[in-house]
């Protein structure tokens, strides 16, 4: 696997396989990967000739210094988990490559960053489009693969590409889930060991509230049952919403159970989890 | 010339160009093509294997609704003028090409976007950036080039492309100017015989301006010179400026003058004219 940590070289890299016309699939992170991420290099590897993972914990779309701070960073054993998983190069820049000067520009997605997890923390949205439409400009990729698990993060990114016309195709993969339901993340680690065990509150609350909207329920009350539920697991429960997948409004109840999703954020302790569930999900 | 008015098939001859590996220079504007957009394309030609004009009449960076409608639009003309200058293709797409669903999309960049141009065009800068983004995206150039009549506009797209990282290099190309000084724009053509006369007002005001700022009279005692010079022409000043043409902070005095530029915006009648002199040019 080829390591870059500086963008002329990656460059330099890329522009050899675009002439041999191989196409490109990106697959950014955090670092701390998980079976969540290695999901999307597979998936990446399937459907491209060269893979690239980039590694970097963006400063910017942190609104919380704390989590900045304890942000999971293991480079060396993520390394070797990309060589294993056949990825073809890493880009895992320094903040001095990626923001050369202080940054002056920030996006406003209207309505879709001021809700949920846009509402909860100012400012994130705009440090993930900035950060992402770096990546896609110096990577130039055919195909960018996400996690369904930052589902909001999702339909910023797909406003971005529409928005800007980037010529790249986005990839939505599903949520990988520990045997218990918990969503896999980079923060799990964070959890102790009683903390794991009551952080299965948020997938658990999610299937309880989709069986429930599916047979009539109201979303109102169903808010209310979850609320109790995190109380009783010592869970602190942000928001749990229902919206519809396309357009991100958030719903009162559902007209079609193909386009609602429910999405659900919590501290569990000091570690705030996310987790979310399309309708028509098992 | 080649003339597209969908991105599918510009994209389609453009990457035939860059599997030749020729470089591709892109000069965007809004028509109404004079000599100022003259010297963008030749100076494309000289650096670049292709030269690509757009001609798009950008809606949302218009912050009044009769300066949109009035915008003068000549596009036969300027399709014969681009074919007599050895342009080798134009993208001249319609609204629905370039704006799909309404915009969702909107950029702050800080103070930048707030002063001069930004301050009395609400919303403008934004809506630039946008279309900007967009052409280079679409086009992937090397090169792109802007007139330095609209100064504040290149940093707002240099800014664009340092913090997005668009691996394109910018060039801003000198003001093209009518033998009486006055400095060539699309809106020119809306002045009658009158305001013609009195336009010349904007760029007199900027040289008498410089010379007094080098003679070392005080800035404000040139902006009150230059109001009364306007009120004598019958010429409605917005602004008349000093700033430092690396960061754009405005300056109340010159320390380094090469680093300084007077801009001014006034109407002249109905139309709005904008004009700059860096304190070093003739």
């Amino acid at each position: 696997m080829h390591i870059f940590v500086e963008i002329g070289p990656l460059k330099a890299y890329l522009k050899h396989q675009l002439t041999s016309h191989f196409s490109i699939g990106l697959v950014p992170t955090m670092g701390a990967l998980h079976n969540g991420h290695l999901s999307l290099i597979q998936t990446s590897k399937k459907e491209n000739h060269i893979t690239v993972c980039s590694i970097y914990v963006n400063p910017i779309q942190f609104n919380n210094a704390a989590d900045l701070e304890k942000y999971p960073r293991t480079l060396e054993q993520d390394i070797r988990v990309l060589q294993d998983a056949g990825c073809d190069a890493l880009f895992c820049p320094g903040n001095s490559e990626m923001y050369r000067e202080a940054t002056r520009l920030k996006f406003d997605f209207g309505s879709l960053d001021k809700v949920l997890e846009g509402e909860f923390r100012p400012g994130h949205f705009s440090g993930v489009a900035l950060v992402v439409a770096k990546f896609f400009n110096i990577v130039q990729p055919d195909r960018a693969y996400f996690g369904q698990k930052d589902f909001q993060q999702f339909k910023v990114i797909s406003t971005l590409v529409e928005e800007l016309k980037f010529d790249i195709q986005l990839i939505c993969a599903p949520i990988i889930r520990e045997h218990d339901g918990l969503a896999m993340s980079s923060r799990n680690v964070r959890l102790n060991t009683d903390e794991r065990t009551r952080a299965v509150v948020l997938s658990q609350s999610l299937r309880e509230s989709r069986d429930r909207l599916l047979k009539g329920e109201s979303f109102s009350a169903i808010k209310k049952f979850v609320m109790d539920k995190c109380i009783q697991s010592n869970v602190r429960l942000e928001y749990i919403a229902l919206a519809d997948r396309e357009n991100f409004s958030l719903l009162d109840n559902v007209r079609e159970p193909g386009r609602g999703i429910i999405l659900i954020a919590a501290y569990v302790g000091e570690i705030r989890l996310i987790d979310n569930l399309f309708l028509t999900e098992n």
